[in-house]
């Protein structure tokens, strides 16, 4: 495993959403050479930028490096990939320009069994994971709402921590963005569905309703603790420990956000692409393949494959 | 247990929605005594009578014998609890003035518990229960439309048939409404649940769907079959043995009954009570007493109080 990540690395950003543009504009402004593949919404990123608010500050990119293909961008570091899961089946077109002997790719999505399709067209080596607990949206091209900046934890594809994990932890410190490298990225991912699933999927199969909605509802509640204690059952049986008081945690942190409305609500409201498969199907099918019964959790995606389904009728309708 | 029910009894229908005008209709034009308590909509139905429209045929009331109190209707021979269970707080007022000696009342109402809230009024002795298989909606006030007319399954409260169990029974064949008395009203209580909870519930829980689109939709069938098992498995607990062949024929029947939009989903999107206890929530807890497991029901039972819930916040900021 190369160790000798540069201090000034090239960095590729794919994707100009609402996290590929928080990641983005933080590392820019620390001085980072950074390069945004920036498709829809083009002509107004370069006119007017990338601006990122949040609780604390505002930031600005004016002249940020936007490129309509990665042929322009050409070979970098790092690469990070911060489209939504649902885009993967572009990685085959979009990766292999950007990558050489020495690139790393650092992808972003939510969900289990993200860091396989990377890995696929580029090779597992090059492969690290982040899990982003941030909450950002886009309200338009470029503009970027941050509404809790959060933590990011980076891994190694199916490998404990290597030097190369710390230099690119280190860079997102630099940046502003509080990262750690963790030694099990795999464990980290079955952790953060522990929230995603029940708050995002409850969100979404409730009607559409905020996180606070969801607390203050007692079905809804303990709904949201049985859906816990599936992931937490089926991640035991792959090896990964949640602790009870780790699933007590996500109640007093979900109550912290006060209404807060999760991203795949937002995603499902908008009319985008949902991450039905990373964060409900995959976790069902690793569950079932080691005989741990998951009967909510498979409940709750069969609901929200219906009501996407039934969602792109509609658009489709229009 | 009285024996002696009149050949021509004194008939009270007690809420003239679309199951109390439908029966009430065709008992009336079999030249049965029939009177209708009809506190909303009485005017119109003075005035234009009940019409009945069946995939067959139109049945017109001209002149139901129509009131505004049942006190006006009186002492009867058989009372037919036509309102639903979700108003059953009224029945200390209504039935008291119905009910001598020798009444039967026959309550109407779906699912589970049903029974309990006549007899805690009436006493135990006089309840009959009724499991119609039935699909009819009101357009307006007296106006049904029946798309389904079905059967009628008649049983006891609490014991086997009776002669006078046959004698309503009888009655209804009468009037030309399919009827059969029932050795066990509870087991078909069960039974009818096998197709309520799901296809009604999930009609609610997937956004307002018809039937068909629940059965051509893969995880929406697979989820009816996992909530028709634990019915199943709940049910068996108690002593009744649901078939395997029974919860087959389910999907059989509902297939032939094409673009179907089930009650409890008319009565929801329409802004009306939903027998949310009777159908979902009286299962769950019967099951939980006896230790069966039913995850998926109790999920559906409180994703449908949801989004009730929010549905009726709605109806109260208008």
């Amino acid at each position: 495993m190369s160790t000798d990540f540069p201090a000034k690395p090239r960095i590729a950003i794919i994707g100009a959403g609402a996290l590929g543009c928080y990641y983005g504009a933080r590392l820019a402004r620390a001085g980072f050479d950074v390069h945004f593949l920036c498709r829809t919404g083009r002509a107004a990123v370069m006119a007017h930028g990338i601006r990122v608010k949040t609780p604390t500050e505002r930031i600005h990119i004016r002249k940020p490096q936007v490129y309509a293909t990665v042929e322009e961008i050409g070979l970098c570091d790092l690469v990070v990939v911060a489209l939504k899961a649902t885009a993967n089946d572009q990685l085959p077109r979009l990766l292999p320009p950007l990558v050489g002997e020495h690139t790393l790719v650092l992808t972003l999505q939510n969900g289990l069994g993200v860091e396989e399709p990377v890995a696929e067209v580029v090779g597992g080596r090059h492969v690290l994971g982040a899990i982003c607990y941030n909450g950002s949206y886009r309200t338009a091209p470029g503009v970027i709402v941050c509404t809790l900046p959060g933590l990011m934890m980076i891994g190694e594809f199916g490998r404990p921590v290597q030097e190369r994990t710390r230099a690119v932890a280190a860079l997102f410190n630099k940046a502003g963005v509080k990262t750690d490298a963790h030694e099990n990225l795999e464990e980290q991912r079955w952790k953060k569905l522990v929230w995603n699933v029940p708050f995002n999927g409850l969100a979404i199969a409730a009607g559409g309703v905020t996180t606070n909605v969801l607390l203050a509802d007692d079905g809804m509640r303990l709904l949201a603790r049985r859906l816990m204690e599936e992931l937490v059952d089926a991640a035991a049986k792959f090896g990964h420990v949640i602790p009870r008081v780790f699933v007590d945690a996500q109640f007093e942190r979900t109550e912290k956000m006060g209404v807060y409305r999760p991203s795949s609500l937002i995603d499902f409201e908008d009319g985008r692409a949902v991450e039905l498969e990373e964060i409900w199907g995959e976790p069902v099918r690793r569950a079932k393949s080691v005989g741990v019964p998951v009967p909510r959790l498979e409940m709750l995606y069969w609901l929200i494959k219906r009501l996407l389904a039934a969602r792109d009728n509609r658009i489709r309708k229009r």
